[in-house]
């Protein structure tokens, strides 16, 4: 069998580096958020980054259960008392698309509005113009906006504040604010939501595209730990109760 | 069907609290690890166990495809390209008794050498000698000890060494190192691995035996999020190939 | 790296060799329960087991969403519209000892039993009666009996039933059976359940208590992929909400 | 919260129905893959169609640990030895487009084909030719050809075979034969996989293309369960090592 390579952690006998720093160098004096970061992109964040990092996972921690991926993390603790990794592991499941991972999308929109106004010559509010008139036409939902619980989101605003405040805001900040006032012109009002707010902050620091579904992971599973907890600390097994309603074929016999 | 209740999150429509904490109050002024333990105890944590509880998260992080959880989520991203959370998710469900979760054993170990000293009035040390001689009796492997790639590991002296310093150490530190003395006298040197220090840490600051398991995996995802981020970034689909050798019956004819 | 080892396929470039078996062969004149036999076991089975076999796959095919497996693939369906296999495996992660996994523990209550009669020289009744009165001493439940759902299970006379018929009963059936009046005689009438109707029956067949687990997610996922077809074809992502009633500390204020 | 609503199992307290049919009676006198085909289907199958499907699940039930999803399974099994389902459930998370639902995107493949043969009235080799040209100038591979270790596959003739015999071959069988000759003729001779030939089958028997993932995974889990099972007989915890070379950044000091 060929070997694996990888660029990220190395050991001896006696050491460990994760992307060549030593580990018991890193406990000491870095912060989780930063090794986070160094391990995703290859070097340690700027203060600004580690900061802005550091609030997108405790955004991204725990929603409640109305999140499919708590609700399935709780699910599986009730039928699967004796592994608490398939309890949490089933959570991570849930995040997709639709759940926890548009920031993917988000970050791939972005990417496409900001690079047709550099191609075009035309600014990003016009960019942003023009992708949402492109979506309306095709009938396609634009990623990133509006939010099934709330009207305001509020971890949106400290967000792009906190951005701004550390001079890391750039195109993507700029763009996905265009496009929520070209929807807001062309559509409804329908306010940038917390999958739309991190993609915004991790195109500005440099990520690709899948940062935003993998460091929404990253933050998640502080509150599926803790929801797996509570979950045995405070419920009996197989506590939970469907109402399904049957609405297919009545009783027949078998041929 | 019932409602399910849960004092982790509660939100409305422009609202959401962690434990009663606005979160972007906790964005702001909070820090990722400090948020982990919020959830987990419903309390913040002091400085020093914030300290310690980074420490442990980045301890946990990563440790090259040599462990299971993160061959298994290579392996996942190697046949399922569609799905991020798929190839995470998977990472987690190789963690377990035997891979990253020994530390909820040496929890209750700890717990019961600590009780036994309480119950009986004798030394933590006396206590850990009786727990090496009733193992070594049963044939029983205590959790803790001896890691399959370090002579020494990096990780353990530095989160002892933090937790003193920082003043969180107490039974747990102490029972752990006195089981390890005991081990050394009657058996063989066996030194305290990731988990057993690990496990003292969280002992001291007050965690259920669980979060031995479930903080670890907090740490963990921040190491396969990156992993699979490699994968995809520079390996084909599919690339994995495993030498089999059978050992089972020659071909015969169907009766 | 050293050889993995295995006794179940063997491939060449042209041939399959399933338990030395040429896959067109088996394709072509033998059953998928066979074949499911054939792998776990090593040999096909007699007609009565094969018969035995897929009506226990069949019981365990589903039972709508008030199964956690089942509520939990159509949940991460619900999130994560880009992986088919992500809902279907994570249904199966929720099956454990609580849900659809108690048949194992029930073939290893059986086979106590059974060698208590045996090592004793008492009958499967009287050892039934021990088992039962010790139970209750010990304040311990035993796995196998009653249904949240069902007061009779229609799959448990037609699994005894067909064991008797082909031959196969012996003294799973016996000490299911035999516990099942014990329990009633000092407890209270509680029928045997599908996990313990097909545990008796796996026991008798010669398999090991793993297999209880195993086996009913052979056929759970007949179910499971059915159920997240469904979801796909006739619901919304995200359609799913729980009503989540928050218990924990009010607003508070960071320190 | 909203009911759940479901035209596959209905029951009370003494009766289950999968499609109207009463369990009792299909564990009685049905196949499990009949079962199978009734859940997703809605009907009972043909006998044609029953050997079919039974043909299809044995040929996707196990191929050696060479596979992703076995290799994933013995994998955490290795390092979760609490919990079967997760090392079953993980084994399923590895099958995606690159391993195992290729027949999926076949299907896909086969529908095109047949729907331009129609609507162009050119005949399916024309359309075929037409796809393969198309292929080829977009720089695109086509599904369902070739494998990494078989020259010949010896699923496919079976399965081929098999279909014409009992009269269900169709626009499948007929297409990704036709699209085989067509690469032979444009490319080079790279035989229909078993992916391909499923894809053909489940086609011409009316299945949407997502079962060309679903149906693989109710035949792989027999073989999944079978190795977690021989992993757990025969093999100790955390044996697997992998051979990981680093080629990242050397040992460098801190900020």
């Amino acid at each position: 069998m060929d070997s694996w390579r990888s660029a990220l952690v190395n050991h001896n006998e006696t050491d460990i580096w994760m992307r060549g720093y030593e580990i018991g160098a890193l406990m000491k004096r870095a912060s989780f958020p930063a090794v986070v970061f160094l391990l995703h992109r290859g070097e340690l964040p700027t203060p600004g980054e580690e900061k802005l990092l550091n609030a997108i996972l405790i955004a991204s921690a725990d929603h409640n259960s109305g999140a499919p991926s708590v609700a399935t993390a709780r699910l599986v603790a009730s039928g699967n008392r004796q592994s608490l990794s398939a309890a949490v592991g089933a959570g991570m499941l849930a995040i997709g698309n639709e759940h926890g991972g548009a920031g993917e999308q988000c970050m791939e929109m972005i990417g496409r509005v900001a690079k047709a106004a550099r191609d075009e010559g035309i600014s990003i509010e016009q960019a942003a113009i023009n992708a949402v008139a492109a979506a309306r036409a095709s009938g396609k939902r634009l990623p990133g906006f509006g939010h099934r619980r709330h009207t305001t989101d509020p971890r949106v605003a400290v967000m792009f504040d906190m951005a701004r405040e550390v001079g890391v805001a750039g195109d993507g900040v700029a763009t996905i604010t265009a496009i929520e006032q070209a929807l807001a012109a062309a559509v409804k009002a329908l306010p940038t939501n917390v999958d739309g707010a991190l993609a915004a902050l991790l195109y500005d620091m440099g990520f690709p595209p899948s940062a935003g579904k993998l460091l929404f992971m990253v933050g998640r599973v502080a509150g599926l730990t803790a929801e797996v907890a509570e979950e045995h600390a405070r419920e009996k097994p197989m506590r939970i109760k469907f109402p399904v309603v049957y609405d297919g074929v009545p009783p027949r016999e078998l041929p």
